[in-house]
């Protein structure tokens, strides 16, 4: 059976048999992280460009828009709501997509859900299939993909996302592989844009466009059945080979299994051992900024890679600087949204701590695999004391999941910048419930703004 | 200066002034003959999965689709219209961005165009910015980014839809930076799916995300200023090589020089000399199907690579068949709009001739560059006499362009087959005095039915 034929089959027939309760809760759980992220999302300037650009265009309609009193039409909800939950980089992300899974896929199934005003059970399912689809594909191109400079959450995504449509949908198996090959042909997003709204940009046309190829092939549209693995198909114009999948669809879903990492901290995944292990130094040694006369921060290979700001100028580069983040964890004591801002990262405290930062690859750690990316922290104080500490795998890492305490928490902070806090309750107890509630739109009305 | 550089620096400012009076009128040939396609297109079956498409999701607006008495959204609108500007395969194409250049950016123009109701010279020139910048990046891509696999009318054509519509909007020289980098993340479609709905849906999806990556850019989304150029941009992932611009843009434009291809036939562009050679020696001798023994056809190198169908069973397949041009050819004297279709392809006669056409590359024509498509055709007639006559270039190419006359009839037989002869005298006159409309809303009103 060709994978794209085993795909389809997956999506229309077999996943919902290989559904249990536990890929539910976990479902649950990402949707409410990307939820929360994507109503954060509206504290990025990136936010008030979309508004302007859905008012422009015209492209009004009765779609939610996650914490806007505006709405907007089907696929250009599914864009704006891609590009907010992908804008801080605080959303669920895949090392076998080499991507994010769930900013791309939930936007796409919840504006489809919301057409037939679809019961939650289904979007929980839908959710589940886009991402199991989205994921092995990734796992299947990986990491030829990434290499050749493309942007999986993009380039990969747009499968995912037409195939939890298209389940909403309905589609017949035909139709299923068509969606599929138009989804193929509509495929983007270089990894040159890193560091610009386009990053974000590529979550948001992926989704539209997995919408608008589900309902393409719905009403009759065809692609070729080899689109995704023929000569100058998918795989080999992408990732240049043919693809294997490592497992079958769903057996097990990767959600579960290695599952994806939620992060504490909105800022690139390569950051997040080396916040873990300084936050636990600042907490058990309760050093201060003055008291510091050096550190070092030893990584794997993926560091120098994607932290490219060691000198950070913008909250937004930030994300991306060791020095950075690491000196905003001493001076504050903890990471968050309030971290990544103009202001934080010319404080002329933080700027003196990122200037005593010292930043590669540890020899021990040189041949570790993306997937690991551990740190060693060391942390000289002016008394002559050293504070040492290393960690493997980062807090939100399958290794190390976040509480479920910590995941509200999460939600409550991030929802709580754009919603009043009845709203916050209120959308939470729905999500939380999301697998018995009757309407999409009960819930949806809880996310925009009171 | 960079590629994006001078292809954002051209469109906002020099372009106009390297716009002569036949880059006008040479412009609005074009655009009459993408009209009359874009209209003809909703004779095809694509055209009802479109309606239908856009109804289902409530994309309804004010943006004329051609041909159609509904309207729709303006991304809506330059989707849809892309999709039957090149349904058909009727419009023209240049060898050097190996695609079809008009497809793509008028569509994209012209819906922006009627977002501010702008003049007809507005349009012009905004067409003439949009294939220029098209053609200049796919010359400095090509052929590397045709072999490798992706179809340059859609993932070249984005950049032109983007600089045609970003000059209407009147976009900085940073903001166009912008769009052509956030243009070229949006970039897409793959060669394996050719031979299904999904090959036109390059044309409109990429004037779609052209008009969308201009508005952004209006609106203060940023993209990378290496989007094109860099380590892991738009021509190292799509052509794997530096580009180089072979001249500096608008000198000369290339749709003066070389020109582009306007089609006689709504079949693939290797069969035209074919065709060409074939109605002539059918108008000299009369020759009848029943008087002929067997056809060679002897052509160049790219025949066999596009010509897959020896034995077409549908309409649409016949467009990519050599036997069956020349059996249709010959029973009819003619090709043209009524000869793909599914009654043609399976009717006795035409049938019968088929199995006398032998088609394969001629040893003379074997070097042969994929600009020539040479052809030679030998009959031989029962009688013992043979007929032969070879052509070297096709009647549309630059070194042989269609008459005036031609283009007109050409507008007359695609446009009459969906507007009243009302209407299609009326749009006529308005696109040949397109230079001088004041308001392009007076030039859609005549492309919908009355």
């Amino acid at each position: 059976m060709s994978l794209v034929d085993e795909m389809a089959k997956f999506t229309v027939s077999e996943a919902v048999g290989k559904i249990g309760e536990n890929h539910r809760r976990r479902a649950i759980e990402h949707i409410l992280d990307t939820l929360g992220v994507g109503l954060a999302g509206n504290t990025d300037p990136i936010a008030s460009s979309l508004l302007t650009y859905t008012e422009r265009l015209g492209e009004r309609g009765g779609y939610t828009l996650l914490g806007n009193a505006v709405s907007a039409s089907l696929l250009q909800a599914a864009f704006v709501n891609g590009i907010l939950c992908h804008a801080l980089d605080y959303d669920d992300s895949s090392w076998r997509l080499i991507g994010h899974p769930s900013a791309v896929v939930l936007p796409s199934v919840m504006a489809t859900a919301e057409s037939m005003d679809a019961g939650g059970r289904e979007l929980v399912t839908a959710y589940l299939i886009g991402t199991e689809v989205s994921c092995k594909i990734g796992a299947a191109a990986e990491p030829e993909l990434y290499q050749a400079g493309w942007h999986a959450t993009g380039v990969v995504g747009v499968l995912g996302a037409a195939a939890g449509a298209g389940y909403l949908l309905g589609l017949s198996l035909d139709q299923m592989i068509h969606a599929l090959g138009i989804a193929a042909s509509s495929a983007s997003g270089l990894r040159q844009n890193f560091g610009s709204m386009t990053k974000p940009f590529h979550a948001g046309i992926a989704a539209r466009n997995g919408v608008n190829a589900a309902y393409l092939a719905q009403c009759g549209f065809t692609s070729n059945p080899e689109a995704l693995e023929g000569k100058t198909g998918f795989f080999a114009n992408f990732a240049n080979k043919q693809p294997v999948l490592k497992e079958s669809m769903g057996e097990p879903f990767d959600l579960l299994q290695p599952g994806f990492f939620v992060k504490p901290y909105p800022s690139c995944a390569a950051t997040h051992t080396a916040i873990d292990a300084m936050l636990s130094l600042v907490k058990e040694y309760g050093c201060q900024a003055d008291q510091i006369e050096s550190i070092y921060a030893g990584c794997g290979p993926v560091g120098p890679i994607m932290l490219v700001h060691n000198r950070p100028l913008q909250g937004t580069e930030g994300k991306f600087s060791m020095p950075f983040v690491l000196a905003a964890a001493v001076a504050d004591g903890e990471v968050g949204l309030d971290t990544f801002t103009d202001d934080k990262v010319n404080d002329p405290v933080i700027r003196a701590l990122m200037e005593k930062v010292e930043f590669g690859i540890d020899e021990q750690y040189r041949t570790r695999s993306v997937e690991e990316a551990p740190a060693l922290i060391r942390v000289k104080l002016k008394d002559g004391r050293v504070l040492e500490r290393s960690k493997q795998m980062a807090d939100g890492s399958p290794e190390h999941p976040l509480s479920y305490e910590a995941l509200i928490g999460k939600y409550r902070d991030c929802a709580g910048r754009v919603l009043s806090p009845d709203r916050v309750e209120r959308s939470l107890e729905k999500i939380v419930f999301l697998d018995s509630l009757p309407r999409i739109s009960s819930l949806t009305t809880e996310l925009r703004p009171g």
